[in-house]
């Protein structure tokens, strides 16, 4: 019943399937059986999701040279185990370039954006700069790509919770830009070039905070100085170096900054002041929120239960109209 | 220095005007003075604002008869008094159907939406029903426009806060509902329909938990129910008197109305369990904060203490390009 | 040591025992061993208690044909395995009809109220409708027991917590409306009628917003919109059929049902805003906390911890009078 | 229109009514005119209600001795000013001892408990000790009375909110104790005995935590230790002195006392803990918020604003049937 | 009565009096009286204290040219109105250089520290960067010092609260210091240089978000940006002038200067994450809140109402020592 | 590689060791395997640490005579299982007093202070009542001592969280007197002896509210009343003893105790009062935080996770002066 399967995602592996191919092995715990035999305790990870990993201590693969987070070659066999899918793994070693030529491609084994990252940047950049109308705070949003922009492009937007993927951070910073054109429209009261350089700058400290895919844990910096503080100093090195921006408008974008998570208890030292910072912390929340229902594994029915929430959530559309389901 | 002015709005006035025209009664408190004469403590109320008036014992006024949120004919003069304006008024009668004839009319002696009201209309029904796919979704909204919509039309969104005018429930409604329309294309997976439902009846319930203009105080049912139950009763009697929605999409409907306010410590007994859920309560929000800011009266410089956030909100644009501005 | 027991109650199993009646199968999860064998991993149900079931490859009861939630006939084994009671089944099939002539009776397998169902209902009826003093409000108990009457009698008041099994809806009410009835004994301010009405409709929309028994797990209805929200339209649509009770009767009931939780972050959406809804908010408070009290499984001494109060409860009662004690 | 009242309570006053007889000088303080006069700014208060009183620079009451809370004789006339009632006061004396011929009488002039003190305190008796049934409970409460029972019979239970006059604490002591015997036949597991000690100790430390009427301030004492506290150093003073509670039990009481607020930050340090616990902290609650009902000044139709709760409360019996509302 | 003041401090002022010399108008309005004509409604505040002051429209001193927060020459008469002392002014004029002749001094006018700022200096200097043993620190102080050193000799530490007055910033680092040089003896694994760069630093950016005395009103940037993200831009600026700070050590003391508010809900972006935030945000709290005590206004007996933490403090000390308390 | 191990610590074991030697066992739960044979589950401490123990079916240790919280002798094997280690015991019998002789020592064995107790006695009489001023105040310690000081000396001053170990509370109370004093000479408006009399007394009641090691479970006592009340019982015990504090200092001193949690959430029923009371709370704060990090397990890297503050701690010093840190 189980079938071979090289080089697919780990999302499709069944019971007893023989595999190969190329994975990040994301964890590796060294650990001693009964008798005091080495074997690993370990996890194997790609786009598409992870699974538990064994190495026993009579797998050749024991002896192989391969640390945690390490791009690795491997084979198995997948097994239930209590109720659990976990590969048990005969060869094992770190990946070599001419495995490229055998499918290894990096970018397939770390959960990344649905969307293409081209795409994404086409869009940033038709927004930011593109519908900026200040010439002082397009160059400031252009100096900002300049230094920022390669990063921004990978990073993912959260250690877990919502984005926590490749590419997160620049889909969650082109989506609320779009969507913040769109709310502008409707309040005209409201400066649209101050929500826009608020959108690039809001969450641009999580560079600094949060380790790039596929390690993404907390720096040292995040933990002790945080992503909103980190931004502002961000945003201020970019004004310095643009030099046309004035101190007013540089004190209203450091101010959507420091304030977009809306509430003191939520992190922001100063809440929300201005129309703008209003605008920008509830498309921030809008488009955190809805991601985050998107990430959550599928569970029974038209149910998902959502730990951050601490509720049941709903995703039945009754009765959709079949033209618009398909 | 004081000038005369007839049939001008009250925020128009000026110490030592002379002052004619229409008015609401917004107040009458009757008062004796130190010799035991009384005296009417009162306020005068348009759609531009209101004023203190006094009518003392020997005024002519003090004899007619007229009462509390009585529309009045009046005549009177500005003056300063501890440093506010306030009226004293020499003639004032209940007016008489004939005083249309010298431009007394209703509609503008209360405050109402800058909008135009039958313009709000129009867009109210290019969404709603207008938008909506599932014909037994679009039924609904006819069958409760036929039972709410002159009330609808006319009632204020709130006794105080954001929206608390004539037309203020309407604007409301239709802001959401073009927002909704924008929103919900950004993000494919949420199902229009239902948010529109969910704006069109989130608040309906106000139409019972408020009195109209001029009184918009809470009625008993206000105070004892609220408008989310009561909501949740209207939506039930469409829904019932149309007959073709399901259960499970009246269900989701009633979710909708119960949740808006987003945290059982706002007032819904029920949180957002549903990704529209999410929408509804985040675009409800976002429009009656900004909404709020609006209604806020202007103080000194770009400063406005808002005193139901409990903080001072910037208002400044700096640097504005020209033509945005104009 | 271990003995045969037939037809005895669950918490009467110990280690070792052969043991043969009928159960609520209450979980069922296939599973497969080391081997790929199918075992299934599930529990065993009645009034006294749930006892941790295994049904492994080499049991002739694996073929059987049974689901979850079914009543079954088993034979099996107790043992010890990890400091905790479980049984080894060795046959297990859905009952039949003629099971009832060998014991098999469903009212002794679900966890019920220790009344008797039918004193109950005396009781019920001797104040609600029986001490109602307002015409309309007698009958309008009469319907909402010809409604309801039936499911209220069998019902659980919760899922967990207080009274959660079957029968305990209406202890709860029935012990209530007595504690009622003394405590306006003495506040003859308060208007019992009201009170009365209140007990009986508080959590009437729990009938909506759990399942029976055995399921009892929420409706998706309760997820949705919950039973404070439920009630008041039960509550409505019973005035509705009775046709005499007055608006301003039928606001306060709905009150009464909104505002029983007590607080907003507790879920009224409306807080107490009349005497009698403090009287009712209070009485709820007490019995369901003594309730929960009874429910808790023993443990050492005369302490328990209560997990929902997050400390430990101290149940001693010191020189205890002996006449009182017996 | 105005009357001559002599020795009539203050609630009876009304406009331009000629006065005299005995007061509480409940406030008294020396003003300067613009003049540079003294005259006096006070307030007049008796068992009824209270006035705001002027003597003015003319008065020859301006040059007698008397000071703040001191029982005086007055003669006066009431005006109406700014739409309050207030008493010019014409004459005004330290009462004398042969005043009691003409009236006075101290007890007349605070405001006092409704009920009749010697048969609340019959009561009282009749349960504490009187339905206590260990010998050495009844004993506990015999030595409380004898140490306490003059002081509890007349003082408040509160400075504000609730029960705040003369006898209140003996009210609510005598109230609660008679809820708790019916509430204990509700609940049989529930130690009737530990419940009504509770009830007789719990706000005992009152007794020191604020003053006696008229002046019942709070203490240092009361300011800096707080009545629970204070509550259980009475406690064990009373059990030391019986001798023959056990440890347990006195344990218990103190448990009763400690915890009767029910959370930490309504004051309690800990929470209860024992199923009497939760009962007494219920029924106090129950008394407290009810008392607090009937204290609140009348507003207008059923209507009155709660300032404690920062809600309004709706009083009415809608449709009471004639024989229970004569 | 009344005698001749002449440069003699406001709190010294009593009724009748005569009073001459200098002070800070603090407050100037304009209003007009009945009759139309102009007069001031103001304020005269010295370093000892504040009185209103009103020149009337017959005063000389009505034509002449000053404005708010002006230091002025003035003579005028001290009147009881409405228990209040006010002062009448008769002449007022803005302040000329020979005026010092004649005693004028702006340090006198408004309030300051008790201490001598010199000493105060010499105190700091003595620690920071005295007592810093990493020269990196040290050299990172004295280039703070260099920066900010005069601004911060003057500075309040507060708006209101604490150390609200001129000085009031340094007083509160110097007495920090010293404290946490001791707290620092106690506890050997607490890096000192660390704390003491903490207190250094922790409230610095005050000096942005805060104006200088006489203003001191919170600027633009301090109510978009606040103190603690201000704060750490200046620590950065300094650490990159120095130019030896590790970044490990940079990041150490970012952390101290944003977590040093303790909680979220405080203001702390970041809570205290090292043993040394713990310090500082404890000794913060010791200065702060007792420096708040000193400051409150005298009032009855011992105790002494604090607004801000809504209860009555006791600043008895019974039966102190005679030898300690002179 | 492994090694033999007498009367080592038991931080010292490692994997493989063989090991003998005295500890306290800690734990003993008597467990059964598949076969039905008994085993122990247990766990043995010493003042270095503890470790899992286990007492198979077929060691000869399984029929010896000893129960939990029993002072063993035994032998043993160190395990490494599933990552932790634990020791299978051979040899296990309670102690005899003989052997003391080959090394047993009770104190020894249980988690201690890190100080010597009588260095730690002596410092606290050289404040307390060394530094006293009052007479009758060194007296009062003196009684405190005379009562409670051999218990002082070896109680822990917490369960868990910090100073929870044999001598904590008396290093916890010399700690914060030193520190007091300290703290007080920069405040001289603060009454020492009242801060110190308030660090004496504050946690006392932990003596009654803790079991003694090394049991140190609450009692009921614990439980019931907690140890603010139990505190103030004592202090006025002490208080009735000596015979000449008065009532103004005692209540001063009762007051310190009742509110050093320093916020009723935090469990005080009364809030800080006084400037004395803020001090003691601020540096039983800081003592208690930083015991609470020296007590932490030691994590990765310069890094502790900290449960009770549910964040993680950084404990580098980064570049850190040679000098210093050795």
């Amino acid at each position: 019943m189980g079938v071979v399967r090289r080089n697919e995602s780990i999302s499709t592996w069944e019971d007893s399937d023989f595999v190969q191919g190329f994975a990040l092995l994301s964890r590796k715990d060294v650990r001693q059986d009964r008798k005091g035999r080495d074997y690993v305790d370990g996890e194997l990870t790609d786009s598409s999701g992870r699974m538990s990993a064994k190495i026993w201590p009579d797998s050749p693969a024991i002896k192989s040279n391969f640390a945690e987070n390490d791009f690795v070659a491997f084979k198995g066999t997948v097994h239930l185990y209590r109720d659990q899918l976990q590969v048990n793994i005969d060869h094992c070693r770190q990946v070599r370039d001419r495995d490229r030529d055998d499918g290894f491609d990096p970018e397939l084994l770390i959960p990344s954006t649905p969307e293409d990252l081209d795409e994404l940047g086409r869009r940033l950049e038709a927004l930011l700069p593109g519908a900026i109308e200040r010439p002082a705070l397009a160059d400031l949003v252009r100096e900002a790509q300049r230094r920022y922009g390669d990063r921004l492009r990978v990073h993912p937007a959260a250690k877990r919770i919502h984005h926590a993927y490749r590419g997160g951070l620049l889909e969650h910073v082109v989506k609320m830009a779009e969507l913040a054109v769109d709310v502008c429209r409707h309040y005209p009261e409201i400066d649209r070039d101050l929500v826009l350089l608020g959108v690039y700058f809001h969450d641009l400290g999580k560079l600094r905070e949060i380790g790039a895919m596929p390690v993404n844990d907390y720096t040292l910096e995040g933990q002790l100085v945080g992503h909103i503080t980190i931004g502002v100093e961000m945003l201020r090195e970019c004004c310095a170096a643009v030099d046309q921006v004035s101190d007013d408008l540089r004190l209203h974008l450091e101010h959507l900054v420091v304030s977009h998570h809306g509430r003191r208890e939520w992190g922001s030292p100063i809440e929300p002041s201005t129309p703008e910072a209003f605008v920008l912390h509830l498309i921030d929340n809008l488009d955190s929120k809805l991601n985050q229902r998107r990430d959550l594994p599928p569970t029974e029915g038209d149910l998902q239960y959502d730990k951050a929430l601490g509720r049941t959530i709903y995703l039945g559309k009754p009765d959709k109209p079949e033209d618009k389901a398909s």
